[in-house]
């Protein structure tokens, strides 16, 4: 099983480079759940040795930061890219949803382990002390816009916050990349439900 | 361990009613995951022996079955009362999106594990099916306002809808009935956010 992996990430002897090892990794943590997973299971899917897979890697907790990093650098990208931007708080903000969508869309199995991390490990706590920060860095974007007068008044900024990011992140519960559906028209509708509303016309003017 | 539980569920007999039990098993479902959760563990966390379980129900399956239905049978009644209140289907939809908010925080731990159902066994398979009717509903409504003209056209609705229920189910990762923010507030968020976007004018506009 898993052969074909095998054959293209040889590299001289048989086995699994770091990256297509991680690959399956995340898919059998988010298979079973991350604790569930033991050194054991990810042998026998890999079909190579414990101590092959120890060639690459400390133990479960190294791939697990290995593979929530992955996660994490291409969401704090996004939100070094969106400030760098300038203009316009409302319009950072959703550049960081856009830019969010197709970070979650190229990496989505990392992005979905990271989403399930629950904190009873030190990397575990680690990656979620780094989401904390990315969810307050959205909302300081949307605190900022709301200052501007960009955000509706009936709505609270952190909550909108938690929202947004909320919608972003279930993407990875049912958008299959394969799907005929491509990650820039996902952006897009993600962006007009959140920011433009699914309403033809707005309410005042109804 | 639980015992201000066993205390108001108390009939007379020391114990659990099949209400109470329900909810700790439940619990216990959502930190453990319901496959990974024996009859041993809800004995233990319960402090009565499997056999008092089992004076309630068959087994781990039909408290299982329980909790979903509890989730579902909220979720269809929301879906039966927008269906009844008849007008413009994206007002109906609105009502929907409103109405199941306030289930999903009336029964959030329910809605938790109904969410989590995987469907590797009879139970879980069901709970998936009817989840799917009730997506398919969804859809519908959403393709119904989109006739009706009340759906921006840049918007596909079947994505639209697994979006708006995306958010919605999202909830259940980080609202807490205690927070301060009460369920209509929550739900007037959601629908703002969702119906008439972030944004403070339409782009149309600006």
């Amino acid at each position: 099983m898993n052969t074909g992996r095998v054959t293209t990430a040889r590299r001289g002897r048989p086995g699994y480079d770091l990256e297509s090892l991680l690959a399956v990794a995340v898919t059998v943590f988010n298979e079973r759940g991350y604790e569930a997973t033991t050194m054991e299971d990810l042998s026998r899917r890999l079909g190579i040795t414990k101590s092959a897979i120890y060639h690459h890697v400390t133990g479960k907790d190294e791939l697990l930061r290995l593979a929530v990093d992955r996660a994490l650098d291409g969401l704090f990208e996004a939100a070094d890219e969106a400030a760098a931007t300038g203009g316009r708080a409302i319009d950072r903000l959703e550049q960081l949803v856009r830019r969010s969508v197709h970070v979650l869309v190229e990496r989505m199995p990392f992005v979905t382990l990271l989403l399930r991390v629950r904190g009873n490990t030190e990397v575990e706590r680690r990656a979620l002390a780094h989401r904390r920060r990315f969810d307050q860095m959205v909302g300081a974007l949307v605190r900022q816009a709301e200052a501007e007068g960009d955000v509706r008044p009936d709505v609270d900024p952190a909550v909108a916050a938690r929202m947004l990011f909320g919608l972003v992140n279930s993407l990875t519960e049912w958008y299959r990349p394969r799907g005929g559906l491509d990650a820039d028209a996902l952006a897009d509708t993600v962006c007009v439900l959140a920011f433009q509303g699914l309403r033809r016309s707005p309410p005042a003017t109804r």
